[in-house]
């Protein structure tokens, strides 16, 4: 069952955080890593933010077909193009006419998840400095996240619930259940967060430009593509613990590029 | 039909240079980015590196068959997650009973390639130091290459015929003709490598270190995973040249980051 995170006069913006789990080798761990997919609703149309692999796929579209006909997706959202993001992409090809809105960055990497021909005239490619998307009544905001952590990157801001769709940044290793629960203390995730932020970011530099840029807008919810949301004060910590992060290229020095003995 | 870069005793590099292409909408460009595969024989065995996405699949196994049956595959080396690099993943695991190696900071991102537990006791991952990787009679060295581009990154050296594949460093963007010619003067092919390498390679901290590490070996040839090799003197002008650039974050800044109006 998918989380709801928003409902008011018609919008709705919910959350699935458990599709498509297997159990590891070891008998506790995941096979792949929990991740979050979101399905936007206005009116008798939407969006869907990170779709995520073909381990999700066929229960993401049936929860999708609860609120609209296929035919009516306007938008297919990848922050960026890794497998547990875009994926399933052959497959919403095939059943939606919606259009993929990815960064230029991708935009000619992506029809390699698909079988031939499959992507051309569906991609639109979103230019660095981000753009807006037209979801039914009302804008969802592409904004420039690029290194945060893919070099073409973005996160997605609904100004209607202004909720922070914020991909791998503000990501907690959590499995699907503790995913559902919005935290609002951010000392409680951080055990789950540090150790990704500092490998999958790529420098505090962009940490602090992004810090500055997000800061200019209300923001209800920050919601990643793995872990939980974060709402009231966990918000404004999680940007101060941001902005003074070193991680990725900061923590690299030539001990880390050597050839194997 | 593959190029042969190497081939004595036994030992063979071969690289597909132009599996599964599209025409893209206007008739001109490719749908996807051209992409390289690489098919490492040793005697009756060998390895795969950057097998790519669902365009290049089958050619490329029908390649492969013409050298050793699919029971014998040793290994498919991922450099990092990318659809371009390993999208055929799910097809892969199917078809022969190869370990596929990638970067441990990808490990639990690849199953989403996949049906449910298709990748499990299957994948390899390789620590941030790097590995050796046995392929009959001699190691493949996976070479730590973080941040080029991708934050788990590796490269592959061939002590035997001493190419670097080097992933998506050195990357031209040329059709798949032109990426058959290895190139001896690096000048005639700046003007494709240098947009490229700028917004896709992620700082020059990490050039630099990755320079100071390959100097230490001797290299044939560095063939990247799109366009074409470079040989002879192209190789230490390819060396300095990446050692001089600035490029990702070294060029972003709070321009960079803003909301779109």
């Amino acid at each position: 069952m998918p989380v709801t995170l928003y409902d008011r006069d018609g919008h709705r913006c919910l959350m699935f955080t458990d599709l498509g789990h297997v159990p590891g080798t070891d008998g506790h761990a995941d096979e792949a890593v929990q991740s979050n997919q979101f399905l936007i609703v206005d009116g008798d149309t939407g969006a869907i933010i990170d779709p995520g692999g073909n381990l999700a796929y066929s229960e993401l579209y049936l929860g999708m077909t609860r609120h609209f006909p296929p035919q009516r997706l306007a938008a297919i959202l990848a922050s960026h193009a890794d497998p547990d993001i875009i994926a399933s992409l052959d497959r919403w090809t095939t059943s939606t006419q919606a259009k993929i809105y990815v960064s230029a960055v991708w935009e000619r990497f992506i029809p390699h998840f698909c079988k031939p021909g499959k992507t051309i005239g569906r991609i639109v490619p979103i230019p660095d400095p981000g753009m807006r998307i037209r979801i039914g009544r009302s804008d969802l905001i592409a904004l420039p996240a690029h290194f945060l952590h893919a070099e073409g990157n973005f996160q997605f801001y609904d100004p209607v619930s202004r909720i922070l769709f914020s991909g791998d940044l503000g990501v907690s290793l959590v499995g699907g259940q503790a995913a559902q629960q919005p935290v609002t203390n951010l000392a409680k995730l951080l055990p789950s967060m540090e150790k990704f932020h500092r490998r999958y970011m790529v420098s505090n530099k962009i940490l602090r430009l992004w810090a500055d840029m997000i800061s200019t807008l209300p923001i209800s919810m920050i919601v990643p593509q793995h872990g939980a949301p974060l709402m009231d004060d966990a918000v404004p910590q999680f940007i101060a613990w941001a902005r003074g992060l070193a991680c990725g290229v900061d923590l690299m020095g030539a001990e880390n590029y050597k050839v194997p003995a």
